[in-house]
């Protein structure tokens, strides 16, 4: 699926800007496609973007418009569908990445039939696959694995891909779930297809390319979440990575969403991790460690920073606190 | 998915016995739902059950058709559709396992919605899972891991059934693909589920049961099969194994489909496995290793079979040329 850029960003009746943390990405990671925004009354959330009608976004040069919100649920409010109908019948497509399709509600799939426009329901692949094959991709890659699902692979991975490029380095984010899709207007929520063909999307994802090309695999789950593991494995399988980080959040005390389930010790998820991508690319080393420390201050942070560095002798970087410039150096220096 | 028995088995233009599997599976490991079987001219397959039309088969009990013969490519011949057709007008269900749904085919599933009947395709699992939540279970639960795909690992499981059955043990085969599903008309077809739900339709598979019930789970692909290790990774932890038994056909060499990839020494397909598994069951032991030995003389069937023993430690049998009971013993034996 390939979502046409830019976009009206779609902010809702957000309760508060962590609502719109959809809409938050794509200003963040892909500003040049964040045209403008559409908010209802008592929306809480504000991306400092023009606020546009549907028709002056079309003007402007808009061609989709991006549920950028999140509810409970994941359902598409009914307090939503004039603004969604709206937008289809001034030559916006829709895009989002809710539980809920917009192909399901009947008359936004007739108004798209009749008007010739394109629903995304990111979170649902109508793509088909095959299964994969394991066959040597030429190009490198990347891939983040984490000791939990939502520990900031998605962030450091979009994070490397702004310094790589910064560096003048060939490099391109490949979108594994939905918010990451939205954001980038391309992907495959690998979650959402059928088990047998895991590691054949993420192979269709990540193609032969330039030798000196760089796909950046947004990482999904983690081996050890009992919940999700089958994604993770078949996504490490297909990835074919050259170079693994390590992604922990380390005041995590359980697996997120199954409190009996502690976090695993980092030790095995990188022994692990590796011993499984190394099924595909016999090559595959860590490259370091990428620490999402939002909850600790700047002391504790670089305490926890220099543990790892000395525990596993990889750099270790908060991408917020200190960039990923050192991730990069070592992909240089020959970690892969 | 339950489908109800006894069936009729159709072997339509079965080109040599082979073809037939499904149906043979049914007779070995099942044969109170073999009442009949219905062969269209040229069928190299005979069960040497009664011949009967679906007429004779609904009045004799049968309750479903099952497609018991499969052809290249997965498809629904059209010599086989008016055999089909007759079944549903004579009272029967269909079943199959193939690639084309018999729902697609837009007759057959107008028929049945007309006349009340059901059409499984047991291959497109239609129900919704929870994901897996990695709970506790009650009871006690055995999962064959392998080398490779197609080792043996559904007939393995099946004469475990059999043979803890006559023992007077509270057992149960819990398939986890279509042949085992047509096999015993219940199950889950887990590489056909969504990517984020595998282990999550597990769980739900075998739910918690009385402290001395075994829970034979249908084992899938292997975690060295780049096309399909997310899906065994998913059965692991879903299946929260006591007891694993390794499956491994001796002569193969290279991975089923992949010429490309070798055969993974079984040492590491042990640790694997076993590492994996103790994430939900801290527990899990292997207690024996199941050897194929279809492709080789007795002598060195016997030879394989004691170099596996003296190397692990753990009993080694050939299911057919040796039975099972020797891994039945080990469990007894406590290794879970």
């Amino acid at each position: 699926m390939k979502i046409n850029t830019p976009y009206l960003l779609f902010l809702g009746d957000a309760p508060d800007p962590l609502a719109a943390k959809v809409a938050q990405g794509i200003c963040d990671w892909r500003p040049e496609f964040a045209l403008g925004q559409y908010r209802l009354p008592g929306c809480q959330a504000d991306m400092v973007l023009p606020d546009m009608s549907p028709k002056e976004a079309y003007a402007a040069g808009a061609r989709t418009a991006v549920v950028g919100v999140a509810n409970r649920g994941g359902i598409i409010s009914e307090d939503w569908q004039a603004f969604l109908q709206e937008a289809l019948n001034s030559g916006l497509d829709l895009a989002a990445g809710l539980h809920q399709r917009l192909a399901d509600i009947p008359v936004l799939q007739e108004t798209a039939n009749a008007l010739g426009r394109s629903l995304f329901d990111v979170r649902h692949p109508s793509q088909t696959f095959d299964v994969g094959n394991g066959k040597k991709r030429r190009g490198k890659r990347l891939l983040p694995v984490g000791s939990d699902c939502s520990c900031g692979k998605m962030y450091t991975t979009l994070a490397l891909e702004k310094a790589m490029r910064e560096r003048g380095m060939n490099a391109d984010f490949r979108a594994t779930g939905q918010t990451g899709i939205l954001i980038t207007g391309d992907g495959v929520s690998v979650d959402a297809v059928v088990a047998d063909f895991i590691s054949g999307a993420v192979e269709a994802l990540s193609p032969d390319n330039a030798d000196d090309h760089w796909d950046l695999i947004e990482g999904q789950g983690s081996l050890y979440h009992p919940s999700f593991a089958g994604v993770t494995a078949g996504l490490i399988h297909g990835a074919q990575a050259d170079a693994l980080v390590l992604c922990h959040e380390p005041t995590r005390t359980h697996m997120r969403g199954l409190p009996h389930y502690p976090i695993p010790p980092l030790a095995s998820v990188m022994t692990l991790s590796l011993s499984m991508a190394q099924l595909t690319n016999p090559a595959a080393r860590f490259c370091g460690i990428s620490l999402n420390t939002s909850q600790l201050d700047a002391d504790a942070a670089e305490r926890h920073v220099r543990t790892l560095e000395d525990e596993f002798s990889l750099p270790c970087v908060d991408p917020v606190r200190h960039g990923v410039g050192r991730l990069i150096d070592a992909l240089d220096d020959g970690c892969s």
